[in-house]
């Protein structure tokens, strides 16, 4: 481990983290509330801290993977600390435990929350909450390898750990323009559902922090009902841009920048994603018509909470813990499928499922013909050996880590199974809420707080997908060389 | 798919059942029961069957991998349909589905029973449906291979398609040789098991079911109260043999015949099963201190229950269903793991676990070291790719077919998530009782006629490890040529 390297690259995202806790500063102005000022203090701590860790550079950039993997997983750990601190120092939060916790689900996009009544909070700290989201999204590291001037070959490695998907495809050969370009689309789709959202008379506080939840992907609301008081045009609204950040930006780039705008329609991922979604819808409606006056309205909120719930976001129009049985189990289900690789959702993600099961018929076809050699293709792409193990043995730990979690929160004793079962499966495929004790009207403060710390644990292992968190652990991952 | 072949080796099978089915009726004359001649009367047919299906044999033994394996699974169908009808005949199970659920639940050796009330059914069909387990425990088709004379090279193939594992390792090269010892060992050890029971004071017809049920891993039991009536002593010879009958056989096999005894206690698999069982009973036995009068009779019904869950055998002596969180989540953990492969107990089994677990650790070192080769070695022995995709895309399948399983059983609408969840679980994995609505003090009569169905199918794909019964379903399977 070459420690100045993960030093110098901590601190540039620090420095990244201060201009933004100026946001929600000036949004507690506006507001004219005392507790915004928590932000700007904590700006001023993390740009000093900033400019102490980046003022000597490192000797050499000798890059080797653990430091880039090592790198992401402390930025994210790094900047979850110190975005809770103003939570902590304004009293919106007052226990350091639930304000990490906060944080963390913010910026995974988890929006899984231990607040009681989120209404309490001052307008700064719900719009830092919010946009916790927004940059979580489509990562810190992406945005500062944007933004950031930085040399040195290891910015594709960055880039690749925090990305989600199980191949990573520079949208151009430069690692900042693909980026840039990322952020791009990004920011233009935000600005699209903003505008909207405000002709739909949403009100602008609202439509913002509505608009970084579900750009992100993330579900934190700004009001105890969650999406449930807006109007049902601007749920709709909500609806399809949540589905809409869930598809893997790449069909963006193509329909918009790219050369051959077929590409965008030709994508297997693309896809099944929208076929998934409209299964899913049909059923719902069809098993909750009885809960709604009329068929319209049940097809409205099956898409509203198969949207939410696929693209990982977490935002809800009604409890769908009283819902059937069939609801939520499909609703769980959707939970682990998660949205597309690439997109800013979470979950295993929709094309790691495709790799799954075309390995799984390619050993039935090997076991009819021993002697012949087949591949495994994806958008008429052969899948390269080492990716489809990668799959393999990624699904394999991710069940591993879910049932270690799954043991932790067992051991507080005061949840029901399906309580424990569906908090690790919101928090670990950052979807926000579950079933049970932690369904979308209840909050995860009950639990204990080594089940917080676990679930924190969690919303970044699945965010990062896995290895980076993982590598923590590993002792050799920690020796100088 | 060389249709005679398939048609002779069912026939063969069927000649083994007609001399199996005498047993019951033998039982059952015994207690001077009418019921019995049932048994008789299937026996009859089944040999006329058997002897119209063998009478002429295959023009050519060339034999394919589809062949083997289709012949594998439908035997097992056969079986169960042909066993299912003399519960049918003698009325002690009306419904053809019920005493087909009850049949291939019997023969895979689950023990999940659709019966209200065991100890209103006769003798004879009560010693026939514990007398499946027993058959199906090694296997229906490994018995015929040990006893039958046939010829042809694909002896291997069948014998392979039935045993459970990720590899399948002959004892000694000829096949028929390994069948016999494999019997041999079983058959000893159920003696044994039977003799001690009689000197605990077990009476005979009960020490003869329930060893055939221990035996087998299965789990059905002769009393209404499963194995709660019986005395401390008889619990704690169950418990034993249950494990014993869970452990890899090749063990015993280098235990009382092998050259190198020592080669039992280096293996991987067995040591880790055991630390499974250590480790499980002390956790349950500390949770559930506080439902029994003694740490003594605490630590005694931690050990059956987890002996009898990790075997999948399902045998209970509480109702663990009211046990705490901790306990029901490791007793559910226990059945997705299963016990060894190579030994009478179903589920992923203890050595896939392994594999899964070392590509995990394998992936994580190639992370840290792209440019090293690692290869995964159990028992010191290097496992070849193959080996560990199998073992890989075997996860995958299970996940696959879990979750459809599940979706079916959900449309009843009638179950909440965690019972249909522990249903699946139950009878995927060959265990029996599940939690909730399937729990020990419940059955599986409640369910629908097509849940019923999709539990069969899955009970038959977790005995047969999933492939045998996924080809029925492949179009070109059933092709000539």
């Amino acid at each position: 481990m070459h420690y100045q390297i993960v030093r110098y690259i901590l601190g540039m995202v620090m420095k990244v983290e201060a201009v933004l806790l100026l946001l929600p500063f000036l949004a507690g102005l506006v507001y004219r509330e005392p507790q915004a000022f928590s932000f700007l203090i904590m700006a001023i701590v993390s740009a000093a801290a900033a400019f102490a860790m980046t003022f000597k550079k490192p000797a050499k950039f000798v890059f080797y993977p653990r430091e880039a993997i090592v790198s992401v997983s402390l930025s994210w750990i790094l900047i979850s600390i110190v975005g809770a601190l103003p939570f902590v120092i304004n009293g919106d939060i007052p226990s350091f435990t639930n304000a990490l916790f906060e944080t963390i689900s913010g910026f995974t996009t988890t929006g899984a929350s231990i607040l009681e009544d989120v209404e309490s909070l001052s307008h700064a700290s719900l719009f830092w909450r919010s946009f916790t989201h927004w940059i979580g999204g489509m990562g810190v590291i992406v945005f500062m390898l944007a933004i950031v001037p930085m040399t040195g070959g290891y910015n594709a490695q960055l880039m690749r750990a925090e990305s989600p998907g199980p191949t990573f495809g520079k949208l151009v050969p430069k690692v900042k323009e693909s980026a840039k370009i990322l952020y791009l689309i990004y920011f233009g789709m935000t600005l699209v559902q903003i505008v909207l959202l405000l002709i739909a008379k949403m009100p602008l506080f609202d439509a913002l922090c509505m608009t970084f939840g579900s750009a992100g992907t993330g579900g934190f609301g700004v009001r105890n009902t969650s999406a449930a008081g807006y109007t049902m045009l601007q749920q709709v609204i909500l609806t399809i841009f949540m589905i809409l950040f869930g598809v893997n930006f790449n069909a963006y780039y193509y329909l918009y920048l790219g050369k051959d705008k077929k590409q965008a329609f030709q994508m297997e991922e693309v896809r099944w994603y929208l076929i998934i979604i409209v299964i899913s819808t049909t059923l719902i409606a069809a098993n909750v018509r009885s809960y709604f006056s009329s068929a319209f309205e049940a097809f409205h909120h099956a898409f509203f909470q198969v949207g939410s719930i696929i693209t990982t976001t977490g935002y809800s129009t009604v409890d769908f813990d009283v819902w059937p049985t069939l609801s939520k189990g499909i609703l769980v289900l959707l939970m682990f499928i998660g949205a597309c690789a690439g997109s800013t959702g979470g979950g295993l993600k929709v094309s790691r499922v495709i790799i799954l099961w075309k390995s799984v018929r390619q050993q039935v076809s090997q076991y009819l013909h021993p002697k012949s050699v087949s591949v495994i293709k994806v958008d008429s792409h052969t899948q390269e050996k080492s990716v489809v193990t990668g799959v393999l043995v990624y699904f394999a730990l991710y069940a591993f880590l879910f049932v270690g979690s799954m043991f932790v929160l067992m051991l507080d004793g005061r949840q029901d199974l399906l309580t424990d079962f569906t908090a690790v499966t919101a928090t670990f495929n950052n979807i926000g809420p579950g079933l049970a004790g932690v369904g979308p009207a209840k909050n995860f403060n009950a639990l204990s707080v080594l089940s917080k710390y676990t679930l924190m644990f969690d919303m970044l292992a699945g965010r990062l997908e896995l290895y980076p968190m993982l590598m923590l652990f590993v002792p050799s991952v920690w020796k100088k060389h």
